[in-house]
């Protein structure tokens, strides 16, 4: 069979990092041309300064990579699709719900394909933790998802601008594991946030969560963004049968009752790009926003606290 | 045909004043139940404390009347479905976007019709500039909603609890007839939230709205909480073509070009139930979430401001 022939648009670090060697590795698809406002030399390839420019410049192609960020990234969905093009978005997919909303029936409008990707759900040891946790009531829930912005969002001011999501940003990586292994089951009961006094989006959060399934529960979430030393992204699962389920460093090690049983770095974006071809072979969209709605019932639900101002690492 | 025997739980101001007349007014019901923790009279019905107590030891029926308030609704939900029951929920259905999600599930798992109804959308003005408004480009969209929170929920500490929507427990209305006669198309672009010093919800907003299908259109929202005086609900529509319509009094009221051409009360709750009885002879859910994902959008990207305290008028 043929290749599908792609367009990327957005060339920056989650790009170049992973986008790029995943399409190189699978034979399925065939980049043809890069469309970003800074030149960018790879492989050759004919580059367009942005959609419209790829749209009536470019040469033919089939789908679209969309690695640009959240804010206006529906109106490129949307221009795509209706241009007749597949799409593949980047997390999180955009900065509100409702906007969210509106991609679905546009991709079912133009059929075409929309797959809104969550990276972390594409680890190995997520889809095993959703197979051990199916039939499981649970016990306690405690993810803990700490980092310092400043390692990984260095002078990146969008981050704590209204809709920037603070703290959320790699928060809603924790959800997307979350809403995978225990599928349209856990929704925020309450939550307080933490605003530095001089932003406008959180820098720290503590939830408790409520399962449908499991109403004595004890579930909770920690995160914070200024973590100094080790950056923990851990989710940990004790069930009423006893099962011990942890996964750490962003779901990419899963640890059964204290025992390290998969260990694999990497796998995301290669399974992203599978699963990508999967849904053009079968011409089925992939749109799942819970993710983005536990960040919404956060806000929506939260405790707002003042906490002191954040002021970025000297670089 | 028989009577779809009903159950009504939480006899509270808005099932007194609305759910009892229109389900008495409507010969597709037969009302056989009420639950409710304090003692209610009417028409001799049984009464039963909760929802475990109605179905335990209540008479036989088929579907239930939700209008207990939101918080803990999702739960009640659940219940009712499990045991066999339809449902019609009072709005808003949920306290959050992730928990009205489990609903429908929930509903088809049961194999039963859930309705989650908006009422201000079951006016006929509405559905009159839905028709009006489906093939215009919107040029200018301004919401106005403001009434006095000591007038309609006097002493009601919740809607000041984190989780209680403040000012959005009233403009989730404005919000429903906007996805009503909008569907699928507007979306919070930016929101400026005014926090009372002493409370955790806020008492006034400032939204601007955008238009995936019209993207030069200037759509606002301004909602306060301590309007004395005249109290206005009000969505005022201008489109490309010219057209000029205005629904006021929360929709009752529909005027073109300046001239009143529907002017219709208390039709809401009687159609609210009209449509029940559709879906249940069709055996068909309606589960719409969008004027909760605005709210929850609001909250997502609003900036927020402290204002001068909040306190109750003197009794």
């Amino acid at each position: 069979m043929a290749a599908y022939r792609l367009a990327l648009m957005g060339v920056g670090v989650i790009a170049k990092a992973q986008h790029l060697p995943a399409i190189a590795a699978n034979p399925a698809f065939e980049l043809v041309a890069l469309a970003s406002r800074a030149p960018v030399a790879y492989q050759g390839l004919p580059q367009y300064a942005n959609l419209d420019d790829l749209l009536n410049n470019g040469p033919e192609f089939e789908a679209l990579a969309l690695c640009t960020p959240p804010q206006g990234r529906a109106d490129l969905v949307r221009k795509a699709l209706a241009a007749g093009k597949h799409v593949l978005m980047e997390k999180p997919p955009t900065p509100s719900v409702s906007e969210f909303l509106t991609l679905e029936p546009a991709a079912q409008a133009a059929g075409r394909v929309l797959f809104a990707t969550w990276h972390s759900r594409f680890n190995r040891g997520v889809a095993k933790a959703q197979q051990l946790l199916a039939n499981e009531t649970l016990a306690r829930l405690t993810i803990t998802w700490k980092e310092d912005v400043n390692r990984w969002h260095p002078g990146q001011e969008w981050v704590w601008h209204p809709g920037g999501f603070g703290v959320f940003d790699p928060t809603i990586n924790a959800f997307s594991i979350l809403t995978e292994i225990f599928p349209n089951r856990l929704t925020v009961a309450a939550a307080d946030l933490d605003f530095p006094a001089n932003r406008d989006t959180p820098i720290a959060a503590r939830l408790t969560l409520a399962d449908a399934r499991s109403p004595k529960a004890d579930a909770t979430v920690a995160v914070d963004w200024l973590q100094r030393g080790e950056q923990t992204w851990t989710i940990d699962v004790v069930t009423d049968s006893g099962l011990a389920l942890t996964l750490t460093h962003g779901g990419t090690k899963l640890w059964l009752g204290g025992q390290l049983v998969i260990d694999e770095s990497d796998t995301e974006y290669p399974e992203i790009y599978a699963r990508f071809k999967t849904l053009l072979d079968e011409n089925r969209s992939e749109v799942d926003g819970a993710p983005l709605h536990l960040v919404a019932d956060a806000f929506l639900m939260g405790k707002r606290h003042t906490v002191a101002a954040f002021n970025w690492d000297a670089a």
